[in-house]
């Protein structure tokens, strides 16, 4: 591990010095060779599958998935190279020249469970924005990750960039997490997680380098009394049951004491075949179990919605914040005051009016590729993509100035 | 030190939802009751100027400097409110608009050394990005530190924010920095050390937070054979001799050997009550002591320079890639081509062409109030001020959107 350290450092320092153009190169060629690769692919996935247990669907390959997963790699490759590019310049009054410009931040650990898409998602987006990364797969993915991880390293080496761009941890313990969380003694620049609460919890505890943690999404959807009842009905029928298995999708519904007994019956109808669980006033107005404490914390992923009915904005705001875990919430709203009373005191990372939760997701606001949504507030918040993974320096141009 | 935590979180939400106009009345209310404290704050410095050993000019404090210190506090009060502030907003193909809003980061830890002028500054600072801030002054400033919070708190009330928005460590022993370091229990979202080497290895070793370093600068200055003679002189000079305790202060000259036989004589005496510490090569050129190895890696913060002769641009690079710090390395070149490389190649937070390193400062970039310059590569990177310390999230307005 300490050597993987040591080479993605030299790797890294290489990728800074390359050219857009290689870059590109690189990226497109990954993709070609994944295409190439699909059988072998295939093949290790059909090993992953027979060892599984439970979230089979998000661990099976076939080949439409794989000429998805190239695809979305060709559409990295056409994205603009975020390295050197100018976010700011000014002119000081002494007549020093001061511009802004991305620079890659070095090397990027990532560790992630069962999508093997995302070994390819991470390995287009890391040469994209100029860092070297680790990649530690979850074990139930671990033979389809290194069969994407060699296409990977073959497109790489066609392009001439280093094979230790992009490494895979070979090993399944769990001792790799913990090495990486400690920063493989210095090497590592940034550690993103993607997984569940124990690896949450793994991360706060262990994590001894920065961490973009892409973390729960407790989402809410909050429909005020002003709310358009079709919209409302639309709105939350997409925001829960579009994709249940996205962290953007909405987990818990809030609605105004003034609109739930016309509103909630609709709501209920439009929800067919998803399970809800409300709090004694919402279960006067359509049929629902009684939601428990923890049914508020819960990120079901699944067609379960909670529901509560509130006082008013103030009350909606106070359970996001007691509640929420800081990913995404929505106001449906015809009042455009206290639709940016909302806006302006819910501390989400993305909040929204009137439009669905859904559409919490990099390649929905223009990003072109995510890998994660990130829930802490320092460096990157949001859709992380190229742009979220690069940090900036200072360039200062004079003419022989000396400070007074 | 937990409930100090607590009270830090509630004041941070009282001070997301304050007005900017707020903000502003506490700033300039802390400089007037800084400025009215000043026999206290004189009585309180003088008790730790009784104890101190060492450092004593950077823990004194006069009238002159009280009111320096109430006057940057008025700057900043003037400083535009960064929360709120709109910085990206586009359209969507499907008509969702969406907007990069800068909102505060919550609660901020503050650990620094000897310099009573700090905890004025980094409160100012705080209280402009929205931020609550816990205060851990050095033990060697502690009485200057309380007299100085106690106005800052004064400042506060005047103004309707809550007193523990800005709060200070109390007690002297070194428990409380480990406390923050493990971020009390949740409450501190970021921590700011600013110390020497001793500070920033505990850092590293204890942080379970996200920290901002302002750690060791070990900045150089890279004189190339095209430099003009007279603007390599000058600038060295003052990039060494300005002030040579501030971080942006040059420590070692790189001189490329075309120009040494010509340049490092003139250098050498413009350095005059200079220290030179130089290798084989430079002795040739001027009288100087031996340079050891440990030279390289020294922050002097003292009349000393340590002065190489190198082959050219590639060996000045890997010279700071290899001894850098990552903070400010300048470049004096008249060829532009070279320069560009070298601003292109060198990833420092601040790399300079034809200007002195002690630029590298935050009033001197127009952000007209810094609490440190950042040396890592994540959030911010160089010079700290109110727009550093802010996070963002995104606003989606739409009318109704739900996601195919």
């Amino acid at each position: 591990m300490e050597a993987m350290g040591r080479a993605a450092r030299e790797a890294a320092h290489a990728l800074r010095n390359s050219s857009a153009e290689t870059r590109t190169a690189a990226i497109a060629a990954m993709a070609r060779q994944i295409r190439a690769h699909a059988p072998e692919i295939l093949a290790a996935n059909a090993l992953d599958l027979a060892g599984a247990t439970g979230l089979v669907d998000r661990l099976r390959l076939d080949t439409g998935r794989i000429e998805a997963m190239a695809r979305s790699i060709d559409e990295v490759a056409l994205l603009p190279d975020p390295v050197g590019a100018e976010m700011d310049r000014w002119t000081r009054p002494n007549g020093l020249e001061i511009a802004r410009v991305r620079t890659p931040i070095g090397v990027i650990g990532m560790i992630y469970e069962s999508r093997p898409n995302v070994t390819a998602d991470a390995a287009a987006i890391c040469v994209r924005s100029g860092n070297a990364v680790i990649l530690r797969s979850g074990s139930e993915a671990l033979n389809s990750s290194t069969a994407i991880h060699e296409a990977v390293a073959a497109g790489l080496e066609e392009a001439g960039l280093p094979h230790d761009t992009v490494q895979l941890v070979p090993v399944e313990d769990r001792e790799a997490v913990g090495l990486l969380l400690e920063g493989l003694s210095g090497t590592i620049d940034l550690i993103i997680p993607r997984g569940g609460k124990s690896l949450v919890e793994r991360v706060g505890r262990e994590a001894r380098v920065a961490t973009l943690g892409h973390l729960e999404g407790v989402c809410h959807t909050y429909v005020h009394s002003s709310a358009d009842p079709d919209m409302a009905v639309s709105i939350v029928r997409n925001a829960k049951l579009r994709r249940v298995t996205i962290c953007g999708a909405t987990e818990t519904l809030l609605i105004d004491r003034a609109a739930a007994p016309e509103l909630l019956p609709q709501i209920a109808r439009a929800l067919d075949g998803c399970e809800l669980r409300g709090d004694a006033e919402s279960r006067l107005y359509a049929p629902m179990k009684a939601a428990q404490e923890s049914d508020w914390t819960t990120e079901y992923l699944a067609p379960v919605l909670a529901v509560r009915t509130v006082a008013g904005l103030d009350s909606a705001i106070a359970h996001i914040e007691r509640y929420g875990t800081g990913h995404t919430e929505a106001i449906i709203a015809a009042d455009p005051l206290v639709a940016e009373d909302f806006l302006a005191r819910v501390d989400s990372a993305i909040v929204i009016w009137n439009a669905s939760t859904q559409f919490a997701d990099g390649g929905e606001f223009g990003f072109g590729a995510e890998i994660g949504i990130a829930t802490g507030k320092l460096h990157a918040r949001g859709p992380v993509g190229p742009e979220q993974l690069t940090s900036f320096h200072y360039v200062v141009r004079g003419s022989g100035q000396i400070r007074p």
